[in-house]
C-alpha cells in the first residue's frame, strides 16, 4: 500500500466543509435525556480471570434504551485509594472477549473498563451485548448501515449513547476517582472516543487511534475497505438514497461531533492506512476544537504506531491522569 | 475452478447420514400453528411496472409471527380463467426488487409470485421486508448465524415460515387455481423450495435449483465461500459453540426437510459450484424422498444451467401445471 | 473500487481533444455503401421461446460483407397494429443467447430486436453468428486487437455495419413502423448504440448505458482491465505500433461517431466503474452533437443504474416512441 | 502452489484410459496428403540479428492448406559440413519474436529452427504468421476452442500439419543434414512435439518439456488456469457441447498421439505444475510408445527444469543428433 | 479456508516414519557442549516498561557461539519467595518488542522472560538480537534456508542452542524457582518449545501451540504459505539439492526432537490452518515421547484457540507450576 | 496496471531536490581504497557449457574486503585481436546461473562478463557468492534492509564496490580491450551501472534498463510492490528510523551517484512499470550528467522493451565498443 491519500503537508491543512446538522445538539441531548430516564443500574460481578496481579469484574449497566450493557472493569489487585480511570471502547466487529485479553491499562495502575459494542463480537473476539432496537430492515451485512435511513433509527445514536453511560457507569464505581477519567480506543473506538469527547464535557483526555467514522463523505469514495465500503455498497443497491444516508451520517462523524469537544486528545494516524484513510483522521483532528497533538507513522497503515504509540500514549495518559 | 468436489459417479451414490433431530415434526407444526393463529391478511395493490403484457400487483401477508411480508404478483395482463401459479423465493441477500425486474413465469402464462425475503435487500436487488425479531444477538456479518444458537431463534424458521404462509396467500387470489401451485428458485430460493416441499404436501412442484442450506456439517468444511463460510468464521470465534450450532442448523437442513416431501422435484447442479458444493445438492437429492430428476452441468459452477435451465423448467412446469 | 477517476463537477466538462480522422465520412460513406450492395435478405422464422404472452422470430439478414448476421425478434404475442420497435446490442463477449432471456422492451409492448455480435457469444450467453472476416492475424485474445493495425480490417468496423443493417432489417418487418425505431444497449451495446447513432440519421432515439469503445486514448491507459486493456496488453508486446493502433481506433471511437447524432440520447453511468470508466462515458457526452441527458450513479460501477435505470429507460422510451 | 495432483508413486503407474478414435489414422494421413498437395515451397532469406557468431535466415513455407508459415532458422557463423538440426515449437500465446531471440540450439552448433504458431504472437513475443482459416465461430478467446465442435475445423488440425511442415522444410535446406533431426518444445511446444512424433516416423529424437494438450478430460478438471480452461469456459456457456468437445480433442491429445510414436524420448515434469499438472504429463509419458526417459523437478512449477533442464536436453541431444 | 488436510480421526492416527539421522543425539549433545564452553554471562537490567504492576529487566545472555542473546524478564512488582517461571519464545519474523508488550504470564504471578530470536524481529514487532554467524550465502529471503545446505551451518541449529540457554539464564536468575520451570510458544515459539524439550530434561512443562518446524517433507508439499516455503521455492531454483536440504532439516524436526521429550506436554490445534497446517501439528503430537494432551479447534486456521486457549494453558501450567 | 505515475511531458521535466550527501565522494573514495588494498586476484578457468559458439570461464576476483566474488566470462569460440567488453550486472534475486544462461553480447562478438550478486541467487537463477559481512541484523526478509542503519554497513556498498571490480576484473583478462568496456543491467543490475558510472571515469558507455535503486523517498511512498517495500516493511516495525534510514540510502541512489557519471548512457523505462517506476527512472536520467538518452515504451511494465531494446541496445553498443 503506497502513500494514496494526500502527501503529508497537504493533510496537515485538510479542513473539509462539514454538512453540520442544524439540530445536532438537539439531537443528542433529547437522546441522552430520554437514556437517562431508564436508571443506569450498574453492577459488578467478580469474574474469574486466571491473573494474579489483575481482578476483574464483570459489568452490566443500562445503555440506550435501557437496554443491558456489558463490559469489563480490571482494577490491580494490590491498590490503594480512588483510582484514575481509562475507558475503552473497541475495534469494529469485536467483543469485549474473555476476562483477561484486555488489561493493559490495569497493567499500568488505573481502573481500566473495557465496553463491549452491543450486537457486535464475532469478528475477532466475542461479545456479550445485544443489540435489541435493531429493527431488522434490510441491510448492509454488517453494522454501518443498520437503520441508515434515519437517525433517529442508525445503529451508532445506540452505540455512542451506551459509550456515554459506560462512561457513567464506570464513575459510579466507589474505587474510581470520577473526575480523573479518560477515554481511549482505536479505528471503531477511537471514533466512538471522538463522539464521547463531543458529549460529555468533563473528561481528563481523549487518546484515539486511527478513528474511523470520520469524513464519510470522503471515506466512502476513496477508499474500497470495509466497513466504510458497507455503506458504499449498500448505496450500490439502494441507489436513490444517498443523498439520506449522507444525512444520517452527519450526526454520527466524528469530524462534527469533535468540533464540540473541551478535553485535551492526542490522537495518531497511519499515513498508509486504506481502512481509515489519514485524511479522514485529519479532518477530525483539524476540526477538534480542544487542545490536542497527533502522532504521525509515515510507513504505517491501520495498526499506525501499535506498541510504539501505545508507550506515547501510557506517557501522555500519566500526565492527564495523576 | 476445478472439480474439487467428488466424481460424478460417486455423487450419484453419496447418501450422508443425517443428524436429523428427534422432534423435527413436532417443531415445525407447533410453529406452524403458532404462525397461523395470526390473520393471513394477504392484499393485492396494483403497483406500475412500465409493462404493457403483465400486471404487477404488491403483495402483504402476514408472516412468521405475523410480520407483515411483501412480494410482487404478477399477472398476464391478457388472461382467462383461473391461472396455475409459481412461487419464487430469491437468492441470498437480494430482496424482491423493482416491480418490472423477475418476471419469467408470468411471460410464459402462470401467475408469478416473488416472496421478498425479510431482511435482505441489500446485496444485489432492493427488499422491503423487516426482519422484526431480529434479537440483535452478535453474530457474524450476515444472516447464517442470526440467532443459530437456539433453533427457536434461528433466522431461517422466520423465513421458511414465512414460505409456507407465501404459498397460501397465492392461493388465496381469486385468479389462481390453489391445485396447480408450483415453488421453485436458485440457492437460498432452492433451499427455501426444499423446505415448503417438506412442510406443504399438496404441491404441484418443486424446481429447485443449485439449492443451498443442505447438508451443513460438510458444506461448511468443503468450501470457504460466502455464505456457508459465514457459518465457519463464526465457530472460528465462538470455538465452544460448534455442537450447538450444528443442532440448531439441523432443523432447517434441506436434505433433511426433503425427506417429507410429496411432490414431485426437478433439481440441477452444477460440477463446479463452490457456493454450493455439488456434493450438498447430492446429499439433498438422494435422500429426496419423492418423485425426482436431476440435470447435471459438469463445467459450470453456481450458476449451473441458467438459461438452458429455464427452457427445462418451463417444459417441466408445463407439464405439472397443466 | 473508490472513486478513482475525476470528480463529478470536473467529469461534466470532460471534453477531452479527439484526434477525428480527416476521412471519417468517406470511410463510414464507402463502408455503407459497400455493404448494401449486398441484398439485406432479412428473415424471420418462428422459434419456440416456452412463453405465452411474446412470439419469437429467429432473424437472419445481411450484416458486413453480405455475411449473415442473427438475431432475435420479440413481438408481442397480443398485438394490434404497427409496433414501435427497439433496437439492441449486446455487451462484450455474449451472444444472444436463448428465445425467451431478453425481452424486457417486447413486455413494455414494442418489437424488440436483439442483435447477436459476430464472432461473439462465449462469454455469458451464447451467440450463433461467426466473424468470417477474421484474418487469422496475430493478436491479444478477445476482440478488441482483431484487424486493429488498418481501419479497414478493424472487427468493429464489421459490428458496426451489421448494427446499421440490423436497423434496416427491423425496419423491413410489416409490423413494424420504420419511423419509430430506437437503440439502446449497454457497456458494448452503448458503444455500439452510439456509433449507430452517428450512422444511421432518423433514429428516434438512443439509449446508452455506460458506453464502451469511447475515449480509447484515455480508457486504455486509465484503468487495467479487460476488455480496454486486450489493446494495453496488445501494445506491451507490439511495443512500435502504437500510432497505428490509435490512429485505427479513432474510426470507432463514441465519443467521435456521437459528433454526428442528431437522435436524443439518454446515457447513462457510474462513477466507480472501473470497465468503462466515468470520464471516458462523460468524454461521449460531452461531445454527444444532439438533445441529451445523463443519469448519474455516484456509488456504481459497470452496472451503473441496472433496474433502476430500466425504469428510467422504460419511460424515456415511452415518450419518445409514442 | 503445493503439490495437488497424484503423490510421483501413483503418478509414474497413471496411465488413464483413452478415448482413442477409431478413424484417428485416416484422418491424419487424409489430412497430411491434402496439405502436400500443396508445394512446401521454402524459402530462407537472410535477416540481420545484430549477432556475430549466428546467421539467421526468415523462413516461409507452406503450411496446411498451403498457408504461408514464417520461422527463423539460425546457423552458426562458422560451419562447415551439413548440420544436424533441431526444430523448436513455441509455447502457447507467443510467435517466433524477433531474429536474436532463441538461439540456444545454434550456439551449440546445430541448425536451429523456430517456427512461429499461426495466430499467435501477441502474448509474450511476436508472430507474423495468420491464422487465415479462422472461420470466426464464436468462441473462448484464446485458441483453445477455435473450431472445436469439428476435429476438421479445429485449431491444432492446422497447427500440427505446419509443425510437420517445419520439420520438411527444415530437411530442405541445403546445409541440413535431414537424418539427424529433432524436434523440441515446452508446454504447447510439448504438446505439437508429440504430435509430431506421432506424424512423422524417422525423427531422430523428441525432447517435449512439460506438454500441453495432453489427457484433456483429466486436465480440464483438474486445474482452473489457462490455457486449459478456456475449455472449461466454453464449455460453461455451450453446457450441451460437452461430449462433441471431447470428440474433437482425441484427435489432439498427446498422450493419444504419442502411442504412434518411434523416435526416443525425453520428457520433463514439475510436480506442482498448475498449468500442465503432472498427472497429464505422466498420462503422454506412460503411453508414449517408444523409448523414453523422464526428468522430475519435485519443487517446480511449469518452468520444472529450466536451465539445469537445458543442460540435460543438450547432453541428451548429443548423443542422438551426433 | 476448508478443512484441506486429513479429517479429524485419520489425524489423530496420523504418525509419519521419520527419517531420523543416525547421529541426532552426538549432533546436539556436541552442539550444547560447544556452546556451554562459552559463560552464560546472563544480565538483568532494569528497563521502563510504563506499568505499575509489573517490573521488566533487560536480558542479555551468551547463546550459540557465544553470541549475545536478548530478551525481556517481566517480575510481578508485588512478590514474594522464589517464582516459577514461562520462558516463552516467539513467532516466526517477530522480535521481543517493547518492554510492556508481552506480559500475559507475569500477570498470572510467574517470571516470565521472553527471548529475542536472532535475527528476526522486523516482521511484526522489532528485534535487537543479529545473528552473527549468518555466513552470508545465497538463500531465499526469509530464515528458513539460511545455511540449509549442511545441520551444523542451518540457521535453527543457533536459534535452538539460544533456547536451551534461555532456560538456563531464566533459571540462574535468584528470584526464580529453578526446579519450576515451563516452556512455551505458538507457531515457530511452538516449534522451537518442541525443541527444547528434546534437548532438556527437567522442564515442568511444555504448552506447544500450533508447532512450526515438524514433519517438513508433508508441510513443504502440502501447503503454498510461508515461512515452509521459503523452502519450496529455494528447491524450485536450487532443483538439485532435494535430498541435502531434507537430510539437513531431519536434525531440527519438532516431530523427531519430541520423540526425546520427558515433560509433559500439551498442544494446540486448528483444523483449517494452512500456516502449520494439522497434520504437521498431529505429526509432532502422535510422536511426542511424554505425557500430553491436544486442544483441537475445529474451525480454527493458525490463530487456533488464541485467549480460549490462553484460558486453558493458564490453567494448565497452574497444575505444572504448583 | 494502468499509467499510475506522472503523465509523460511531467516525467521528461521531474528533476527532484536530492538529499547529497556532503562526504558522498570521500565516502566512496575511502570505500575503493580499503577494497584495492586487497589484492584483484583474478582467476578464470574454463567452465563447460554444452556450447560449440561460446567458450565460458568460472571466474573469480577479490571485491569488497577482499571477499571472492564469481562470474562467467564468455568469449567467442573463434575469436581474434583484444575484443571490447561488456559488464553485465544482475536484477534482484537472481545469481549467475549455469555456464551456458546468458550470453547475448559474447553472441554478439563481445567478451561478456556476468557478475553474481553477492548473497543473491535463490530468486530466479542460482548465484554462487556469499555475502559474508553479513552482519545478522534482524531486517525485513531480502536485502534491502540488511545493514541499512548505517552507511558503512549497508549491503550495496559492498556490491557497488564488487561491480567496481569486476570492470577491473574483465579487463585484467589478456584478450579484452581495457579502453573498451561498457556496463550494462536490467533493474537492480540497472542501478548498479548507473553506480559504476559514477564511481568509475573511463567506460565507453552504459546502458542501464528500468533501473532500481533510484529516488527511493518517492520509490518508497509511490508503489507496494518487491523489492522497493521491503524497506517501506522495515520502516513500519522500526517506525523510529525513518530518518536513518534514508540518510543511508542517499549514499547509493542512483540519481545521486549518477550526476557524477561521464560516460554517456542509454536508458530504458515502461510507463506503467510498479516495480521501478517511470518517475523515479526519469529521476536518475534528468540528473545523469553526461551524454545520455532514453527509450520510453508505453504500455511496458517493467520488462519495457526487453527484445526489441536488446536490438537498440546492441545497435549502440556497436557504435559505442567499435
Amino acid at each position: 500500500m503506497p502513500q494514496f491519500d494526500m502527501p503529508l503537508e497537504r493533510l496537515r491543512e485538510y479542513r473539509p466543509e462539514l454538512a453540520v446538522p442544524g439540530d445536532l445538539a438537539d439531537f443528542w441531548s433529547a437522546t441522552l435525556a430520554e437514556t437517562r430516564e431508564h436508571d443506569l443500574a450498574a453492577t459488578f460481578e467478580p469474574a474469574g480471570n486466571g491473573l494474579a496481579l489483575i481482578e476483574t469484574f464483570d459489568v452490566r449497566f443500562a445503555g440506550f434504551g435501557g437496554h443491558e450493557i456489558r463490559g469489563w472493569l480490571h482494577l490491580p489487585a494490590h491498590r490503594t485509594g480512588p483510582l484514575p480511570a481509562v475507558v475503552e471502547y473497541l475495534g469494529y466487529g469485536g467483543g469485549r472477549g474473555l476476562a483477561h485479553e484486555r488489561t493493559l491499562y490495569a497493567q499500568a495502575g488505573y481502573a481500566h473498563f473495557v465496553m463491549d459494542t452491543r450486537g457486535q463480537g464475532s469478528g475477532w473476539s466475542a461479545g456479550d451485548t445485544p443489540d435489541p432496537d435493531a429493527a431488522g430492515l434490510p441491510q448492509q451485512p454488517g453494522m454501518m448501515t443498520r437503520g441508515v435511513l434515519d437517525p433517529r433509527e442508525y445503529y451508532y445514536r445506540r452505540v455512542f449513547t451506551d459509550a456515554v453511560r459506560a462512561v457513567e457507569a464506570v464513575r459510579s464505581h466507589p474505587e474510581v476517582d470520577a473526575r480523573r477519567v479518560a477515554v481511549t480506543g482505536g479505528s471503531q473506538g477511537g471514533g466512538i472516543s471522538l463522539a464521547v469527547a463531543g458529549l460529555v464535557d468533563d473528561l481528563a483526555g481523549v487518546a484515539t487511534d486511527v478513528p474511523f467514522l470520520c469524513d464519510f463523505p470522503r471515506a466512502t469514495t476513496l477508499v474500497d475497505t470495509d466497513p466504510y465500503s458497507e455503506i458504499a455498497r449498500y448505496l450500490k443497491v439502494h441507489r436513490d438514497h444517498v443523498d439520506r444516508v449522507f444525512a444520517t451520517l452527519s450526526y454520527f462523524d466524528g469530524a462534527i461531533l469533535g468540533r464540540r469537544a473541551v478535553a485535551p486528545a492526542l490522537f495518531s494516524v497511519g499515513l498508509v492506512d486504506d481502512i481509515t484513510p489519514p485524511s479522514t483522521v485529519f479532518a477530525a483532528y483539524n476540526h477538534y476544537a480542544a487542545d490536542k497533538s497527533i502522532e504521525v507513522y509515515p510507513f504505517s497503515g491501520h495498526e499506525a504506531g501499535s506498541q510504539l504509540h501505545e508507550v506515547a500514549k501510557l506517557r501522555w495518559l500519566a500526565e492527564r491522569l495523576a
